[in-house]
């Protein structure tokens, strides 16, 4: 099969790799149908941080071809949805809803396991991981909402669900990226009467505002807390949602956060510490979040998509082919793209 | 009247200060009955932190003796305990229960405001900060236990309602100081099925075991994650304890919390940073906590104190008088006293 290959920094390759085939009698493999590249992947592509030479992307929707003989609830045809990390299901972490540090999980396009930028992917522990998708002939518009649920929408529900958001809550949103997008509809959907966003970019602010934000301020830093502060009276927000993942932001977020009140923190800031004295103690202020526990969340959000009632998959404003997939990771890059979709197959 | 003032590291004197009267028509003056030392008051007089010259203590019960013409709730003779910082009880913090960000509000034996150790204090928003404790003849094993609402036994229940203990939870505690002690009252009356105190003191342990602790470690940083780790099958507690402030301490707790867990973080670990990546990100540890809203918490503590159901006061090991006090810091500062107790006057 074809697959992208990371062969370094900015050295994205598409080759052949073996066919996936089903190895334990737990695995699935599934022939991907669409693929995407993730913020998280220009870690490496740009060399921020060290990835195995190999395939990638962690990402993928796609129809089950085959599975082991311990796989009951899915079988060859199935449409699924594929979070992007690998769970069993039974352990103590993901019994309480932690898939996402599941003692046998794993995720894909790293460390051996296919990735979801290539044709196919075998997937390990298939049963506990895969979400079968119910009906058939969706739209394009669908299938892209789909495939957010594989991340970028679980991990903006993450940020919200780690805030504790709610009816009626006020929520600032800190990062216009997919995440942050997805971060603004799971806000809107968990009853948010207010969701300000932080952005600068025009285009990113309307589809903010079409995803449910109801302020935008192109400020940054100190000067976006002063205006946060003067949106809530002084107050701050219920629920800010850290989806940026620098210093700068944690920072931001934090400073805007009411007293009382948990930062739901889902970006990744690398080398940023939080002195605990001073926001934790002094100021009250919460943080809670990390990895989405993808698994978890896609059943309720499925619905969601499938009724039509949120439309993540609106952040795709890039589409590829696997041949193509360089130029997906280029348009984030110089962010000309806010998420690029690589159309891999056909259901 | 006669009071404690901290005239720099490691000298409190037992002086003169004005007799405290109504300045604010929501002023009240309060007569202590019992004053005590609390464990950030070391801070000061081991001069690792700043504090200004003067009065000083912030726990304190005692009976009111005058009250400004807008305090209805209260009058002359009522017996009330302070939480160690007053409220308007009006402002946006304080509506959401975060009384110790209080707009308004301070705390007691600084920036001017009379000390819990002394025999009187002008308590300003008397009506939202003092809760009357009803009934009369108080034993003083009772008193002593009143006494532990005005900071630790607070405390502790806002590390155990910061990391979400409920029925059932498996608990651990990082500390035996006395808000560590009143934390595993609080675990124990929120339900906690399994409460693991980390000492090494033989009298402390003891105490905690009387409280309700059903395991003890004697071990500390590494030894004392793989103990805890050993003792609940790899998993981590349901909800750890910060009630320290070091950086060993907040390395343990997060070290032994479960993923999807959140830290109760109760003590003050000045200079300790957090990585963010490490903790809540790649191993989705929680951290909450802070200075606790203690007017929040008093009356339904009051009500498990006055029936018996609670019994903080224990926590009380040394016992001196005004002109004693200094035997009080110097008791705990030497580690010989879990929390000493300032008798000042009489109901």
């Amino acid at each position: 099969m074809r697959a992208a290959i990371f062969a370094g920094p900015r050295v994205i390759e598409v080759g052949d790799r073996p066919d996936p085939a089903v190895a334990a009698p737990t695995d699935a493999v599934v022939r991907v149908v669409l693929g995407c590249v993730c913020g998280s992947d220009l870690w490496y592509y740009r060399g921020e941080s060290p990835h195995e030479l190999g395939p990638i992307g962690h990402e993928f929707i796609g129809v089950v071809e085959e599975v082991g003989a311990e796989v009951r609830s899915l079988g060859p045809g199935d449409f699924v949805v594929a979070p992007f990390t690998y769970c069993d299901g039974t352990c103590a972490h993901c019994r309480a809803g932690v898939t996402s540090q599941c003692v046998a999980g794993g995720s894909f396009g790293n460390h051996g396991i296919d990735g979801g930028q290539g044709e196919a992917v075998r997937v390990p522990l298939a049963s506990s991981t895969l979400v079968k998708v119910p009906g058939s002939g969706h739209s394009d518009e669908t299938m892209r909402s789909l495939l957010t649920l594989s991340d970028v929408m679980c991990a903006g529900h993450h940020a919200a669900m780690s805030a504790g958001v709610k009816q009626g809550s006020v929520v600032a949103v800190v990062g216009d990226g997919a995440v942050g997008l997805c971060a603004v509809i799971a806000a809107r959907r968990l009853g948010a009467s207010r969701i300000i966003t932080l952005s600068r970019n025009p285009a990113r602010q309307q589809l903010a505002q079409s995803f449910g934000a109801t302020d935008v301020t192109a400020e940054r830093g100190d000067a976006a807390t002063e205006a946060i502060l003067e949106m809530t009276h002084g107050v701050g927000v219920d629920a800010a949602l850290e989806c940026v993942g620098t210093g700068q932001s944690v920072a931001t977020a934090l400073a805007i956060a009411r007293p009382g009140s948990t930062v739901g923190v889902v970006g990744a800031p690398h080398g940023v510490d939080v002195p605990i004295i001073d926001a934790v103690v002094y100021r009250n202020i919460g943080l809670r979040g990390g990895v989405a526990p993808g698994r978890t969340y896609i059943p309720e959000l499925l619905d969601d998509v499938l009724q039509g009632r949120i439309n993540p998959g609106r952040v795709f404003d890039f589409e590829t082919d696997l041949d193509g997939i360089v130029e997906g990771y280029v348009a984030m890059d110089e962010r000309r793209a806010i998420k690029s979709v690589v159309r891999v197959g056909t259901v």
